[in-house]
C-alpha cells in the first residue's frame, strides 16, 4: 500500500504505465489527459517476478516528483505491456521480451496500489490515445504502426481498436517475401526482418561491414550513397506491400508511422507514399503520416484504458 | 405500393432479398428466421435503372407463395447487394457487376415498398447470418472467404461485422505473388486470379486446352491426374497464404470457407488445412471448415439486418 495522497484541494489523477522490453514510462494523467508528471525508469530484470512492486515503485516516484503546490489524489493505474495481452482479465499471457507467462498482472498492481488496476497492450493502447489525443482523432479506420527494434500493428477499425482475444495486429510477421530470410518467428520473409530498424541495419552491415544506425542509414540514403539507398528503398517496398496488402482487406484509410524509425519524418514517408500509391488500383488511398504522441503514447493509452473504467 | 397484407392471426414477416449479378435470391422470413417463403429469379438486365421495381416485384411474388393457411403481415425490407456500400444511408455506392454508381437503393425499395428498408453487403451480411444462424456461432473473431467466380471475404472481428466505410474485406485483391498474372483490377497476382473457381479453370484450361468447371478439376485432382492435382495444389497454396496472413494481422481463428468452390468439401478443405498448418508458426490455429448457410447466407443476412433495425 502507498501512503494515502494528501486531501484538500487535489486533482484526481490516474497513474499510466507503459512496460517496456528496456524502459518503463510512465506518467500521471489527469481526467482531461494534463500530464502532472512523468517519469522514464529502466526495467528490472526481474520484472516478471514482481511486477507490482515495480509498478507501485515507479508511481511512488511519480506522485513525489509533483510539485509542492498541486496535489494529486490517485485514484487508478492503468499498466500497458507487450506481448500477447488478455485484457479483460488483466492478464500478461505471454512476452517474448520481458520473460513472463499466465502472469496476473492486475491483480498484483491492485494489490501494492489498494487501487483499481486496468492492463492493455501497448500498441493496441498507444493507438487509442492517437485516436482520442493524437494524430487519428476523427478516423474510424486507422493503421498504426510502430516500426523500431521490431514492427508492431494495431488496428482501429469502424472506430474501435481490434483486440482479437489478443491476438489481432502482428503486422510485423506478415510474410512479404516467402523466399526472404529467415525470421525468429520461424517463418521466412516475414515484414520485421525486411523493414525494421534492426533489419535496415542487419542488411547493411552485412553488405558493407560498417555498423550504422537505421538513422545514419537514412542521412546516407537521403545524401544519395548508393547502398544505403538501396537497402532503404527495399524496406519501404516491403513496408509499401504491407500497407497495401492492410487496406485492401480492412479499409484502413488512415496509417499512422511510429516508433524510433518515423523519426526519419519524410525520409521514410515520401518514398512509401509514393510506393503504395503505385501499388493501389481500385482501393481507397490512405493517408500515410507521422503518429502524433511519440513514444507517449502507451501510457497516454495506458491513461485512457483506465479513465474509461472508473 | 403493395397490397395490405391481410389482418387476421398473421405472422410478422420481412422481405429479405439478396440481388446478385445473375439471380436474386428472396426469402420471407418471421422473427424467429423461420422461412416462410423463398424465391430465386434472374436478375433483370436494368437493375440499376428500377432497382425498387425489381424488389417489389420479387416481394410481391413472395407473398403470393406463401400457402394459404398461413397470413403473412410484412413489416420491412433488407436488401443486400454486392460491391461497395454505404449501409448507414442505404446507398450503392459502386457495383461493376451490376452496374450502377451512387444508387439510392433504400429510398426506391421503401417508396415502392411503403415500409421500411435497409440495405446492406452480400458478403457481410452472409458473415452476419453465419454467425447468429449459420457456423460461426459463438466465435468472436472470423474469417468468412466465399469463394466462386470471384474471391469475396468479410471479417468478423472483436464480435462484429467490420465494415471499413464499406471498403472492408476484398480479400480476392490481396496480392500473394507481385509477379503473378495480372488482375482486372490492375494489380498483379490476386489471390483472385490464382484460386477462385474462375482462376482454377482458366489455369486448367490454360495448360490442357480442355474446358472443364472447377468442380470437374477437383474431382480430377482428387483421382490423382497430375494436371488437375498441380492446379488444384497451386489454389491451396494461394488460399493458405491469404489465410495466415488473415490470421496474423487480424487474430481471426475461425474461417469460413463458402461459394460454390466449397462444394468440394474435403477435396479442398484438408489439403487448405495442412497448408495453413505448415505456415503457421506463433499464430493462433484457425479452424477450418465450411460455412453453414450455403447460398441462403445473402437474403438471411438481409433478414437480420432488417431485424434489427426494426
Amino acid at each position: 500500500m502507498l501512503p494515502p495522497s494528501p486531501s484538500g484541494a487535489t486533482t484526481e489523477v490516474v497513474a499510466a504505465v507503459d512496460v517496456g522490453g528496456t524502459r518503463i514510462k510512465a506518467a500521471l494523467v489527469d481526467r482531461s489527459y494534463t500530464v502532472l508528471a512523468q517519469t522514464t525508469t529502466p526495467t528490472p530484470a526481474d520484472i516478471g517476478a514482481d511486477i507490482g512492486g515495480a509498478v507501485a515503485a515507479t508511481v511512488k516516484a511519480l506522485l513525489e516528483s509533483v510539485p509542492p503546490g498541486q496535489a494529486a489524489q490517485l485514484v487508478g493505474c492503468g499498466v500497458v505491456v507487450p506481448g500477447l495481452v488478455d485484457e479483460e482479465d488483466g492478464i500478461g499471457i505471454y512476452s517474448s521480451n520481458l520473460g513472463w507467462r499466465d502472469l496476473d498482472i492486475r491483480a498484483q498492481v491492485e494489490s501494492f496500489l489498494g487501487l483499481p488496476a486496468v492492463v492493455g497492450h501497448d500498441v493496441r493502447a498507444g493507438l487509442l490515445a492517437e485516436s482520442r489525443l493524437g494524430a487519428a482523432g476523427g478516423h474510424r479506420q486507422v493503421l498504426f504502426m510502430p516500426l523500431g527494434t521490431g514492427i508492431a500493428g494495431a488496428l482501429l477499425l469502424d472506430g474501435s481498436v481490434v483486440s482479437g482475444d489478443g491476438w489481432a495486429g502482428e503486422l510485423g510477421h506478415v510474410v512479404i517475401d516467402p523466399s526472404g530470410p529467415p525470421c525468429p518467428c520461424g517463418q521466412r520473409g516475414c515484414l520485421e526482418v525486411l523493414a525494421s530498424a534492426g533489419a535496415i541495419e542487419r542488411i547493411y552491415r552485412s553488405q558493407s561491414h560498417e555498423r550504422l544506425s537505421a538513422e545514419d542509414i537514412a542521412a546516407r540514403a537521403e545524401a544519395g550513397e548508393s547502398l544505403a539507398s538501396s537497402v532503404w528503398a527495399g524496406a519501404v517496398r516491403a513496408l509499401g506491400q504491407a500497407i497495401v496488402m492492410t487496406v485492401t482487406l480492412t479499409g484502413v484509410d488512415l496509417v499512422l508511422v511510429g516508433g524510433g524509425l518515423s523519426q526519419s519524418g519524410e525520409v521514410l514517408l515520401r518514398p512509401l507514399r509514393d510506393d503504395v500509391a503505385g501499388r493501389l488500383t481500385f482501393q481507397r488511398p490512405p493517408t500515410i503520416q507521422r503518429a502524433g504522441l511519440g513514444d507517449r503514447a502507451g501510457s497516454l493509452g495506458a491513461a485512457c484504458l483506465i479513465w474509461d473504467s472508473l
